[in-house]
């Protein structure tokens, strides 16, 4: 079938079949579909949706447009976690030492950062010595060494994925809940996990602004993953503030060790625990999510997670005194406080993730585009977060910078993103939801 | 304003703003939009639409891509006709010298045939001599001194359109009614014309299948280009069965000639006559298109048009001795007859036009792609036509070929399109509607 046939049975809203979705993801890679019949087409998938059969064969055809990884060799249950993208989500660096503190293996791999959102291998960047990049062999033989290992996607797997992801984004077809599936799930899928564990974030700093997108996608998510065979939950988790304390690379690997050593911020430890759980559920290491519990907090307590997360750093050429040296870690030369300066007693009545994101990526720690250079030490540690009482001249927020000019245009951003309020704000659970069927 | 934002812009069914379109077509022209942004947003446009307003904006922006010519030394109205394009189609080279005849000056451009049409260029392309490339000054001298001329659009003209349509083709964007009015508005208001007139051709043999598609085709032209500030008015022309009795390059020029000499089919010039009678009233020779049915059959009966039409060739160096000797045009060597073996007499019900004009293409009589040879000797001429009576062996068309391994599949095709009833099937008018304000 000529391309132009498979776009115009898509734009005159018609099912694609299993072959049809196939040539369209060889095409992609080959070339046979030119770039701009690529974009029309994503154009009308997502102007005419795509059924969840479709979507699954489309994430198939893009899990095998490159290697998929099988680990036959590994006897622990493999169990990953992905999370569509938050303001201060360093959730990874804790999940994944903690899950294999707790019996599993998770042979994670991630992605940077774009946007006002970070990404977990621009955090690991921060850790002098740390590498990204293992080979196949270095990479199974820490798996079954230590169980977990925190590495980016080499260019061989996946690449209908990564040229399709790069003309979505020039093309205005990334909001589609049907490529959004195959993208996120063919990455994932071709790891060659058993399960699945998925953070829909939802709210101003997440690509889901409203409950009913976020359940729409996660929904999808766990439906699609699910036919292809893997067990798989999602939760939609509150993403209307940062997540935990610090906002910034180094400042977050900092905030991840202090979660490891037992002193996380609440909400932080409440998402990590409960994605960790929903892992050890489906890993079958424990009866369900609840269940789960006091075994991760037994991790965290006698510091097996800890050690965990110090053999990866090791295992991955990571200097490990930075776990209780942390000013080894990049650190900004200069830094600002921010107070309340009203009169009286409030609270934080808005601390808007998506404003906090910007004014982190114009003070350097975030990229505009995919060439932007990032600052891995500045960012932000609230001292005061969504509801907590203030008054006047207390530290709301520490800004840490390098570079003055920068330092203005990233303060003004984060002024306008925190408000107060004289009575204190209501504050909705962070977990949001949970998808399991 | 980014490619990206005026893409999302329409494909969340927003209007785009005079400034959007006007970066878009340039940007086509500059490279600033990408092709596989073109790509997107024109499938955006054909799957939420256009305004009339935002699509007078996109004609006019077409039409500035390029060289615009202005004719003001022409005292005369200039009036061209545009056809959607049908088979057997020759009313452009009877209707130039006519209305030239008439009054009017006739500066048109015209195309090639793609597909199962023909082109009115690659019909004068038959006769010995004639350039269809002049330059401006050329062209210009021509309309001053014979008040007509038909050549093909200059490459400095309409670059957008050019662009454009060869993305359409090959993303499957052609269907749609703003990126059709867009097309060949932007063309023929590049000529320089005080007013037009369109034949939106329905029926099987036409792009237009459904009297609904055509009469909202139609009214879209009127609407935009008497917007624009250009007296159009449209006619709805039948084309279920070829339009007159050839089919073929030379063998449409030997039947335009016959129409000038007063010999020709009763259905092509019912079309021609209305079509110009359009042209003559919208220049204001004549009070309405009744009123000039005199003043063109005059025209027709004492030679006048037919010598306008020997004007023409010799001003473009062709040989104007193939009027009077036909023989001299490109001829095939061969000649199969087709005749009706049924028994006992009967009508012919159904003369598929687009089977007909696809059978022409398989003789190679028209392109299959812009980059296909074309023979210009071959083709069909009908003996009989719809609801034309039958007896047993009487002969229904003659096939012009030269190449009897194309014959086998033209002659299949042909077979094919044509059916027999014993009752004399309904004739419904051929000029279907008629669209002026």
């Amino acid at each position: 079938m000529l391309p132009h046939a498979i776009i115009a049975k898509k734009r005159d809203g018609q099912a694609l079949s299993r072959d049809e979705i196939e040539q369209f993801v060889s095409g992609v890679v080959t070339g046979e579909f030119a770039d701009y019949q690529s974009a029309a087409l994503l154009m009308a998938i997502v102007l005419k949706g795509m059924s969840t059969q479709e979507t699954a064969w489309l994430t198939e055809a893009m899990m095998r447009s490159g290697r998929v990884v099988e680990l036959p060799e590994i006897s622990r249950p493999k169990v990953d976690k992905h999370s569509t993208g938050g303001v201060g989500d360093k959730v990874s660096l804790i999940l994944a030492p903690l899950a294999a503190a707790c019996g599993l293996c998770v042979p994670m791999m991630s992605g940077r950062g774009l946007g006002h959102t970070g990404g977990t291998l621009d955090k690991l960047d921060s850790i002098p010595g740390f590498s990204v990049e293992l080979d196949d062999a270095a990479y199974r033989k820490q798996l079954r060494d230590i169980h977990h290992a925190m590495i980016g996607q080499s260019a061989d797997m996946v690449p209908a994925d990564r040229k399709l992801y790069a003309l979505r984004d020039v093309t205005a077809t990334v909001e589609s809940i049907p490529l959004i599936c195959a993208s996120i799930l063919s990455k994932k899928l071709a790891e060659g996990i058993d399960a699945l564990v998925l953070d829909v974030k939802c709210g101003s700093g997440a690509f889901m602004k409203t409950e009913a997108q976020a359940h729409e996608l996660a929904e999808a998510l766990v439906h699609i993953s699910r036919g292809i065979g893997k067990p798989t939950s999602a939760l939609i988790t509150r993403m209307e503030q940062p997540l935990g304390r610090a906002v910034g690379n180094s400042l977050e690997v900092i905030e991840a060790i202090q979660c490891l050593q037992g002193n996380g911020p609440a909400d932080l430890m409440e998402v990590t625990y409960a994605l960790t759980g929903e892992m050890l559920a489906l890993g079958g290491i424990c009866e369900s999510p609840a269940a789960a519990q006091e075994r991760m907090e037994t991790a965290i307590a006698d510091g097996s997670a800890l050690n965990a997360f110090r053999d990866l750093v090791c295992a991955q050429g990571g200097d490990a005194s930075v776990i209780e040296a942390n000013e080894r870690l990049p650190h900004a030369a200069k830094r600002l406080e921010i107070c309340y300066e009203g009169e009286g007693a409030g609270y934080v009545s808005k601390l808007d993730a998506l404003a906090v994101g910007e004014a982190a990526r114009l003070l350097g720690a975030g990229r505009t585009n995919l060439q932007s250079q990032i600052d891995l030490a500045v960012g932000f540690v609230f001292e005061k977060k969504l509801g907590d009482a203030v008054k006047s001249g207390d530290v709301v927020a520490t800004i840490h910078f390098n570079d003055a000019e920068k330092l203005e245009a990233a303060r003004e951003r984060l002024l306008a993103a925190i408000q107060y309020s004289a009575d204190k704000p209501d504050m909705p659970p962070i977990i949001m939801d949970r998808i399991s069927t």
